[in-house]
C-alpha cells in the first residue's frame, strides 16, 4: 500500500565562500569523508569528475540519500548538497562543515534548508 | 583572482507524488535521460544504487552541476534534485517532469526553488 505521508526528507544546502583551496580530488574527498563521518552517514557508492580549468564534483549515494559536493576554486565558493531521510538538523550540518574546513580561510557558511 | 560574485548556481528540487511505478533502474534511467535531453544538459559522468526492498537512487554530474533522482515505490513518492550553473527556470523544469512522466499517474509535483 501507498502511504506518501509518512516518508521525511530533508535536504540542506551549503554555500561555502572562502579564500584559497586546493583544486584537488583529495581536497573535496577529505571534506566529504569529514562530513560522512561527523554525521554518521553511510555511504554505498560514490563518483567524483576533475572539470576543466578547475573545479571538482564529488557525489556520494548515502543509505539516506545523498550528499554532492561541487568546488569553484576560480570563484573561492564550494557548495554541499545533502539529503537525507535522516534525523540531523540544519546547525549539525553547519557545524560539521565549520569543522571540516578549519584550516581553510572561510568568509561564510550559508545553510539553507528546502522544506519538503 | 577570486571573485566570488560571478557565480549562479540555481537548484531546483521536486517532489512527485504519483501511484504505482516500476522499481526499475530502467524506469529511474528513462526519467532521468528524458529531464537531461529536455533540457539540454551533459551528463561526464553517473552512478546507481539499488537499495533493498526497494527504491532507486540514480545520480548524474552534469557538465552543469548535478541530477539525482531517489525513488520510494513504497510510498508513491520521486524526489529530483538538479542543480545547474545554466539558465533554466523552474517553470521548464516541471514542464520536463510532468511529459517525462505522462504515462503515469502523477498526483502532483511540487517544485522548490533554492536560492542562492
Amino acid at each position: 500500500m501507498i502511504n506518501q505521508s509518512t516518508l521525511l526528507i530533508k535536504q540542506f544546502v551549503g554555500l561555502i565562500k572562502l579564500g584559497a583551496f586546493p583544486n584537488t580530488l583529495e581536497f573535496v574527498e577529505e571534506l566529504g569523508q569529514k562530513v560522512i563521518l561527523d554525521l554518521n552517514l553511510t555511504v554505498v557508492n560514490k563518483m567524483s569528475h576533475i572539470f576543466s580549468p578547475a573545479g571538482i564534483t564529488m557525489g556520494y549515494i548515502l543509505s539516506q540519500s545523498h550528499l554532492i559536493i561541487h568546488t569553484y576554486p576560480e570563484n573561492g565558493i564550494i557548495h554541499v548538497d545533502l539529503v537525507m531521510c535522516s534525523d540531523h538538523n540544519e546547525t549539525e550540518f553547519k557545524d560539521s562543515l565549520t569543522q571540516a574546513l578549519s584550516k581553510y580561510d572561510v568568509h561564510s557558511i550559508e545553510i539553507k534548508s528546502v522544506v519538503p
